[in-house]
């Protein structure tokens, strides 16, 4: 048997197919993380509860750098991605506040 | 047997916890998400390939919505997310551009 010749164009395409999963998958693990935001920014509204340890964004921080470079991937992306989910939090609960979104009012869990 | 009283403090760190292991996830998928890129780069820099399907960025957005709003996440945030990565992958083209990073040169895969 020898090989199939490589056909560049079915390469691109399973490629391709292998982002549109990788994305889905991603979109999907995004819906679950907010639920557990929202579900800490619930328990927070209804406790007092502690703030977080001012140690924790490092410790997010320095452990998705270490995934990343073990994946290969720059570290300061990996940063930059918890940067932006955090940004989205915030911008979330400006939307609560203002009443622009309907949902149980929470603080604002920015590294959680 | 009672159910045990709930412990908000244990509620709260259980969370957390998740938030940990879904972020590691995502981690690792963006670092395969970036392999793929690389990899279409290489073919797109060994041969003439045909640029991507101009409807591909429209089906792209159109089904990471589609699985936000199913997995109850604002489908507006999906869309950003492909923009954060579609972002980062111009950089690092620039970045291989001006030869900061050590890369083969390839073109820039922007929705890929």
């Amino acid at each position: 048997m020898f090989a199939h010749p490589r056909d560049p164009v079915a390469d691109l395409r399973n490629l391709r197919d292998s982002i549109d999963n990788i994305d889905t998958a991603i979109v999907r693990l995004l819906a679950e993380r907010f639920r557990c935001t929202d579900a800490i920014g619930e328990l927070k509204a209804q406790r007092d509860l502690p703030s977080p340890d001012p140690g924790r964004k490092a410790e997010q921080v320095a452990r998705l750098r270490h995934h990343a470079a073990v994946g290969k991937l720059d570290p300061g992306f990996a940063e930059k991605f918890l940067g932006f989910v955090s940004h989205e939090l915030i911008r979330r609960y400006e939307l609560l506040s203002r009443g622009a979104i309907e949902n149980a009012p929470y603080s604002t869990p920015i590294y959680d």
